[in-house]
């Protein structure tokens, strides 16, 4: 049988889900061949990635400087190009998108358009312009393959049976502060909030799975990844992360997914996807350590983020562009100690209070939202008093 | 959309899986008809199902005087008929083999030789004749269709992905005496054996579980109907019962099927495979009371039945059925005070190191296996001290 080799496109390569896709790849280069990389911070791994992969398209990265820089780095022959065109290149079979945050929207939207199937890792895109990029990828019969562990625990679970699916329910670590009372959280420090208990991760992800902001963008992302009514999304605390997430069926059947939390599982399904390939690099369940797994229904009084993210996922339109902008920015004033933990979901539900939504938006009203919506928050902290 | 009405034999109807498919059927008249009813014990609750179902075919039960009894209580006008016939007539869909112990091999035999599918509730007769019944179903293209809650599990775990898999784990209740030690094993009643702390099964299997025999013979099982090695199949004791099996993939990723110990569940997925089926009357998984999984290694010094049946599963030939049969005899001697729980696996034992194999077996090596362990594992009792 002579193996098909995949050419794939990381956009994002230095960041975290970036870096264990090229894991993934080398694990498995008679399958799998770099064609494309990009990044827009990190030259230097950059540069280093360019040199081992020899990719044929290269990302140009945002920031002028950075693009000098890397040329200093690395001999560059091609012409760098923007992450549309290679997102949309019929030369790639699978663009994986881990860019963080909104960038990641334009080459989402250009790949799907261009009806090119795409491993999405930048959660942010698909919960902004959710029904924007569905329609597309409907219209194109392009795919979005999941990159979320939970959302690809998800995904498997439902195999050929999503016609007779119920409802999901997405498990959530809890993050650090699930035995915190009120008070401990309004103490919370960025280097708590950056110690994660299960899963190693980018910072923004990180503080977003403190504060459950990060599950209740995923309830959004699973409510249009697969066209599940919010009322039958669920979310339940699984300390341990190893029950990936859960789909209960018309007959009350329930399937999980289950593994330890390592990104690199969910990253090779769905490059591999329709096929599952052997990975003896991929760490087993060992048996005899697993000897509980836990659930509870999770505390949105703590955690308002994830009621939060819920009632704009309901309300739809531009909200959810807002939430997620608002929230990038909160996140970055906790980092830089400008916004107490506590205040974080306070700043990011004044803005939502605020915002003027628009209901059926394209790609310009979503990025009017976003912008409005980081200039807005930054007032509110700035000039407020109660945020 | 019209629905196809699935026409389903029972055999072994007063049991505890032909009850409960009985109950299944009656919830859905609009999916499934009962066309068979056959039964070897119990002729009044046959006769009362006879009478609310009607049946085309009536089970011959094997005692003359059963027949007698069983038209001075109900009406029948058909002739009533050998259970290999009913199991093989191409006016049934599917026969439910519910039949217990040696008695539904003939019949299971008999339906897959005629290229019908059976749903498979008679573990015996797969774990006696699994590479006999397994060959056959091939050559036919018949399907054994799980009904055991585990292997229902193990099933639907796979969907569409059986070429992926690399190892199935079994899980168990451990039974009653989990945490028992070697002494109070040793004094161990009837009563107590027949308290299961999770399933309402009939008295046989309810044994079984406490002795772990039963889930020895659910790993001889798997085998033959997953077609797995038995170095690849593990046992993983889940004192809950909400987790009813789980596969690991080539990538190590699992996948586990839950629910609440229920047959209903199983029974029906069998039925209405490959659809699944919406039925409120099947309970659903709270989550806010569902707070701990747990689980632990099967200890196989306190439950030697479980490793003897690993053991002559491996073996092969002959050696299942000496098991199957030993052990219900030794079961129904347990029952009659006449054998102490912990002797179980000891008689057992001493009539499988007895056996002289026959490696490749057909249907009258098989039942004369059987009928050889049954008499020796009687004088073993009788004769010896040590039993």
């Amino acid at each position: 049988m002579v193996d098909v080799v995949k050419r794939v496109a990381v956009l994002g390569s230095t960041g975290s889900v970036g870096r264990q896709t090229l894991d993934v790849i080398r694990a498995m280069p008679q399958r799998f061949q770099v064609v494309g990389l990009a990044a827009g911070k990190n030259m230097e791994l950059l540069a280093e990635q360019i040199a081992k992969f020899r990719p044929e398209f290269i990302g140009c990265p945002p920031e002028p400087a950075d693009v000098e820089r890397l040329k200093q780095l690395v001999d560059i022959k091609q012409r760098l190009q923007p992450l549309e065109e290679i997102a949309a290149s019929a030369e790639v079979d699978i663009a994986v998108m881990a860019t963080s945050g909104n960038a990641g929207l334009r080459p989402v939207l250009a790949a799907l358009r261009a009806g090119r199937n795409i491993a999405l890792a930048n959660k942010e895109s698909l919960v902004s312009a959710g029904k924007m990029l569905t329609r597309e990828a409907k219209k194109s019969g392009a795919r979005i393959l999941p990159v979320d562990s939970e959302h690809s625990a998800i995904w498997q679970c439902l195999g050929s049976e999503h016609q007779a699916a119920a409802r999901i329910i997405l498990t959530a670590s809890g993050g650090p502060f699930r035995r915190f009372s009120l008070e401990q959280l309004a103490e919370v420090t960025v280097a708590q909030a950056l110690r994660h208990p299960s899963w190693q991760m980018g910072q923004k992800v990180t503080i977003d799975s403190a504060t459950l902001m990060n599950k209740g963008l995923e309830v959004i992302e699973a409510h249009w990844l697969f066209t599940m009514p919010y009322d039958r999304i669920d979310v339940l605390v699984h300390p341990q992360s190893i029950i990936h997430s859960m789909v209960e069926f018309i007959d009350g059947s329930v399937k999980a997914q289950l593994s330890y939390p390592d990104m690199r599982l969910p990253i090779q399904y769905a490059l591999s996807y329709p096929e599952r390939l052997p990975n003896p690099g991929l760490p087993r369940l060992d048996w005899s350590q697993v000897k509980s797994l836990e659930l509870e229904l999770p505390d949105y009084e703590k955690f308002p983020c994830l009621r939060l993210a819920i009632e704009a996922g309901r309300k739809g339109g531009t909200y959810p562009a807002v939430l997620c902008a608002a929230d990038e920015v909160a996140v970055g004033l906790f980092r830089d100690g400008r916004l107490r933990f506590v205040d974080i979901a306070r700043a990011i539900e004044r803005t939502l209070e605020q915002h003027q939504p628009v209901s059926e938006p394209g790609l310009k009203e979503i990025e009017a939202a976003d912008t409005w919506a980081r200039k807005k928050i930054l007032e509110l902290v700035n000039g407020a008093d109660d945020c």
